[in-house]
Formats: structure tokens, C-alpha cells, sequence
């Protein structure tokens, strides 16, 4: 894929939430927020509860769209990244360095016990952005 | 389906942005931020750009997971709602009605002559919440 320019990195590291978007093998999509952490390359990591219907759609087709973006009623501001993804359920020294990720962008989670769930290695293979590096589309979307 | 509670009508009228997921025939999940306006009963309208990767998918497949939510750091803040519907192109008087509700909503818009495209009636057969009146979950997702 095109390397994901660095203002596009940074806006996802620092993106305390991402939408989701999974479909079941019968074509119901879903979507959900949830807390993300970037590796600074090409994975994205994200917990889920294993009961939920985001892991059970991905077990079902691993193929994943993460949105992180930023609203504004200026829609001259808009910006948003679409990351195309591949899941995999991570595990060993990758879960242990995800995990250093995630206690260090969300305290707030150790004061609930927030830990190892369903961690996912969602592995980016297409990207597409606007209003960080490339002009945004005239009309939102 | 159940009722839709007033609070949760109310969290989805107000919303300026909601995140929309599909997927394509082949399973390929798609996302993207759009401006919604909701008809107070059970079916919220958007407005997208015909060549865009959302109105692909929705031609091969109309079925559509609509994300409303709001993030905060305090996650004991959580609000979310998921709308499950299919989507069908408008037309006619509801068109009409519909664009009156994105104007009234969206002034920012005339400023920059929004006006239809693909407009989409997105009927909500089915829809979950929390935050709102059901108690959040422990853990984010």
C-alpha cells in the first residue's frame, strides 16, 4: 500500500476513539466505538468483548473499515481516515507491547481493571484520508 | 421492533454527525462519517454522494449499521446508540420533507449549495443503546 503520510500517523495515535465497521458472512454489518492503539506502522489494536457481534462477525470475515474522524459544524474542517484492515486475534510478546500501548493512552482503564479481552491486530492494507493531507471533499461525507 | 425510548429519539435527532457502515456483495466492510436528519419515528435520512464507496455497497447490498455515539475520557460517559436498517432511495414528497429537515439542521449546508444526490431513507427495523437509559457496559466497546 502507499505509505500513510505522518500527519495521518499522528492523527490516528492520537485518536482516542475509532468506529468500526465489520459485516457478517449473511452481509449484516455493524459497527462500534471503540479505544484504539496504533503501533506507529501498520497495525491498529483494538479490544473487544469475545460475546460481542463485532467478534462474531469477525469470525466470520476478518476484513474490517476503521474510521477515526473529527466533526466539526465547520465542514471546512472535517477530517477523517479510512483504514481498510485484516483482523487477527494477537497474542505473546505483540499482546504484551499492545497492552503497554493501551495502559499508557488510557489510564483510565487500569482504575476499571480494563485488560485482555478478544485483543485484535487489525493489520492495515488501504487507507484513505481527507482533510489532514489531501483537500476535503466539498459536500461531508 | 420495540419502541424507540423518547431519550434515545431525542440523542439521535440532535446528533450533527453519525457513522454509517456497509458492506459490499463480497463482504468488504465500508465506513464513513455523514451528516444524519431524523424523522422522529423510525427512519433517519442521508444524503451521499452517488459514486462514492458507500452508495456502491448499498446498490449490492441495502442493509446498513448506523452508529450514533459520543466519546468522552470518563467512560462511565459513554452514550451510544446502533441503528440496524435498510436503506432505500427517497423520493417524491418524503424527499421534499426530508431536505426541509437538513436544511432546518444544517445552515452551514445552503453556504456551500448542498443539495440532493443519493438521498437514502434509512429504515430502522431493529436498534440497541447504551448510556442513554441502559446502564453502559463495564468495559468500553
Amino acid at each position: 500500500m502507499d505509505e500513510i503520510p505522518e500527519a495521518v500517523k499522528e492523527f490516528v495515535r492520537a485518536a482516542p476513539v475509532c468506529r468500526i465497521a465489520t459485516a457478517r458472512a449473511n452481509g449484516k454489518p455493524h459497527a462500534i466505538p471503540v479505544c484504539p492503539a496504533f503501533d506507529g506502522e501498520a497495525t491498529l489494536y483494538v479490544d473487544l468483548t469475545r460475546h460481542g457481534a463485532s467478534a462474531k462477525a469477525l469470525r466470520e470475515n476478518p476484513r474490517v473499515a476503521v474510521l477515526i474522524d473529527e466533526y466539526y459544524d465547520d465542514w471546512s474542517k472535517l477530517k477523517a481516515v479510512i483504514l481498510h484492515c485484516t483482523a487477527e486475534e494477537i497474542e505473546g510478546e505483540e499482546l504484551r507491547s499492545a497492552w503497554e500501548l493501551f495502559h499508557e493512552k488510557f489510564p483510565q482503564g487500569a482504575a476499571i481493571g480494563w485488560s485482555a479481552r478478544l485483543t485484535m491486530g487489525l493489520r492495515i492494507y488501504a487507507w484513505t484520508e481527507w482533510g489532514i493531507v489531501a483537500e476535503l471533499p466539498y459536500y461531508p461525507e
